[in-house]
C-alpha cells in the first residue's frame, strides 16, 4: 500500500479497500477465525460451550494515542473487560473502523497493531470487521466499534440481584487515571503531567474474584467512573451505597489536577479497574488475592452496601457525609 | 425525555444517557434477552445450535433517511443478510450508535423504531446495545455498527471453493435501486426521480436457495454492486466470469440516471439482492424458487462461470466484449 493518508476511496468495496484490509488489518490482526473473503464467519466452539455471551461497545476517545494508551488497545480491553466482569471467558471480538478522510497510515497503523497486541494478551481473535470511511470534516479521524463474544460457565451468578446489605465494595485499584491521561494528552489548559491510562485487561483480576465464594456482583467503572457504578448498584438492588472517600484509592496527581480544574474523581473513567461487590466477610480474601497480582497492588476495600433509600453517600475526610448525585454534565467528553 | 435534540450529555454515563437508552432505544428495540444494566447478557441457544456464525458492518449512509429506507433499516438489513447468504439463521444483533450532538431526536427515534420493524421482520433481537455522542461538526448525525450472531447447520457448505466452471450466476432483482435511491435523495444534482432503495431482508431468497441442491455460493451485492461480486469470484475462485449485459435487469429510471451522471449501474450498491452461484442444470429451478417470492419477482440468470484467468467480462448489447475492472475510484461515497 503505497499511499500515505486514508482517500474516500479506502472505502468503496473495491481494490483500495481490499488493500487496506489485507495489508493493515489483516496483517496485524490476522488469525484462522478471520476470513475477509467470507460474508459471515464461522466461531469455532467447544462440544459443550456453556453460556454464549455477548456485549458491545463504541470508542471515540480523542486524542487517538495518549499516555498508556490508545483508541485500539481502548476498544479491545473495553469489550474484553464487559465479558469478564459479567464472568465470561472472552473468546472473540468483532470491529468496526469509522476512518476519516486523510487519517494518516501510519497513525492507523499503530493504532491497529495496538489492537493486536491488546487482544493477545486478553488471548481473543478478531473473526469479522468491516471499515468505512468518512468524508474530511464528518469524523474525529477514527471511530472504533467492537462486539465482544465469549462463554461462562452456567454454574457463575452475577449480578445485582445477589447483592445484600452489609456487603462491602472494593475496587482493584487507583480511579481516574484514565480520565485525566486523556484530558492531559489534550493539552486544553496548558496542564502537563506524567498520568498514564489505567487501560488494561482485567480478565486476571476477574479470574481471581470468581473463585472467591463470596463474589455478588463485578463491572468495570469506565464512563461515569465509580460514582456511576455506585449509582446503579444502589438503583437497580434497591440499596443506599456508603463510599469512604478515605478509603477511595486517588493518585497524588490525579488529585491535584482534579482541584485545578474542579473535577471530581469518583466520575472520571477508568479502564483497567473492577469494582466488586462481595460478601462483607470475604472482602479481605479478594483484596488478598487482587494484591497478589501486578494490576492489583492498590486494592482497596472502598464501601459498604446498606439497607436504606436508593442513594449513595460519601463519608468525607472530615467526618462529615454528602449524596453522590448521578452524574447530569459531562466532565469529560470523548474520554472512551 | 424531554429534550428535542442530542447534546453532549446524552453520551456521558449518567442520567440523560441512561433515560435516552431507556426511553427511547430499549423502549423500541426491547426483547426478553436486552437488559440495559449488564455488561454483557447471555443468548439462549439450543441444546444443539449448529454452527455459531457471526458477522458485522457499519453504516454512514447520508441522508439518514431516504425513499425504502434509512440508516436503521439498512443496519439491520445489511447485518442479517450477511449471515443469511451465508447460509445461517440469523438470531441476535448488537448495535453501535454514534449520534452527533444536535441531531434531532425525532429523527433518531424514526430510524431506531425502523430498525425495529426491520428486525422483527428477520427474526433478529438486539441483545446488546452501546451509544456514543460526537460533538457538533464530527459526525455525520447519526453512524450505525451491528454485528449479526447466527446459526448455521453444519450440512450447509457454500463458498467460492464449490464454484466450478460452466457453473450459472443468478440475480434476485434489478441492480442498482439502493445507490442511485440514496443519491436521488442528496438533490445534489438537481435529479428527481422516483427510485426506491431495494433495502430490505434476504432472509426469505436464502431459505428457498438452500433448498436447492446445485447451490454453490451466494452474497449481497452490496458496496461495489454485481461486478465486486463478480471480482471476488474470478479472484477467489480463480476463475472467468462472463456476464451477459442484456440479462442484468435494471430498472429504467436507474439505467436514465446513471446514463445522465456516467455511473455504470453494475457499481451500484444494492441492500436487497442476492447473487448465487448454481449448477446450470439447477439454474432454472432456483429462478423458478425465487420468482414464487414477491421479492424475487425480477429474478434473472445473468451469466456463467468459466475455466480462464481471474477476470470478469461483459458481453454487451452490441455483441462486443469489456472488461469490468477492479472497483477502484468511488462513485458513490456514503451509500451504505
Amino acid at each position: 500500500m503505497q499511499d500515505t493518508h486514508i482517500a474516500l476511496a479506502h472505502g468503496n468495496g473495491g481494490r483500495y479497500m481490499r488493500e487496506l484490509i489485507e495489508e493493515l488489518f489483516a496483517r496485524h490482526l490476522g488469525n484462522p477465525s478471520l476470513d475477509v473473503n467470507l460474508d459471515a464467519v464461522a466461531l469455532p466452539l467447544a462440544a459443550r460451550p456453556g453460556e454464549l455471551m455477548i456485549t458491545t461497545d463504541g470508542f471515540t476517545v480523542q486524542p487517538l494515542e495518549f499516555p498508556g494508551g490508545d483508541i485500539g488497545a481502548l476498544a479491545v480491553h473495553g469489550t474484553v473487560n464487559d465479558l469478564a466482569v459479567a464472568g465470561a471467558v472472552p473468546k472473540y471480538l468483532t470491529l468496526n473502523a469509522f476512518i476519516e478522510e486523510g487519517l494518516e497510515i501510519a497513525v492507523l497503523e499503530r493504532v491497529i497493531a495496538s489492537m493486536a497486541r491488546a487482544a493477545a494478551e486478553a488471548g481473543v481473535f478478531v473473526a469479522a470487521g468491516d471499515t468505512k470511511v468518512l468524508r474530511r470534516g464528518e469524523g474525529g479521524g477514527l471511530y472504533l466499534a467492537t462486539t465482544g463474544v465469549g462463554l461462562r460457565n452456567p454454574d457463575i451468578h452475577l449480578g445485582f440481584a445477589n447483592i445484600r446489605a452489609g456487603d462491602a465494595i472494593v475496587v482493584s485499584g487507583p480511579v481516574g487515571d484514565h480520565g485525566i491521561s486523556v484530558m492531559l494528552a489534550r493539552e486544553q489548559f496548558g496542564l502537563r503531567g506524567d498520568v498514564r491510562s489505567d487501560a488494561a485487561t482485567v480478565v486476571g483480576l476477574a479470574n481471581v474474584a470468581l473463585q472467591n465464594p463470596g463474589l455478588r456482583f463485578m463491572r468495570d467503572p469506565t464512563r461515569g467512573g465509580i460514582a456511576t457504578v455506585a449509582h446503579e448498584i444502589a438503583r437497580v438492588a434497591g440499596v443506599q451505597v456508603n463510599l469512604e472517600q478515605t478509603a477511595i484509592p486517588v493518585r497524588d496527581a490525579v488529585v491535584s489536577v482534579c482541584e485545578m480544574l474542579g473535577y471530581d474523581p469518583y466520575y472520571l473513567a477508568c479502564e483497567g479497574r473492577v469494582v466488586a461487590v462481595v460478601a462483607a466477610q470475604q472482602a479481605s480474601s479478594l483484596l488478598a488475592s487482587w494484591r497478589g497480582l501486578a494490576e492489583g497492588q492498590g486494592a482497596a476495600l472502598i464501601g459498604h452496601v446498606a439497607a436504606g433509600p436508593s442513594r449513595v453517600v460519601l463519608q468525607t475526610e472530615l467526618g462529615g457525609e454528602r449524596f453522590l448525585e448521578e452524574l447530569e454534565d459531562d466532565p469529560l467528553p470523548r474520554i472512551c
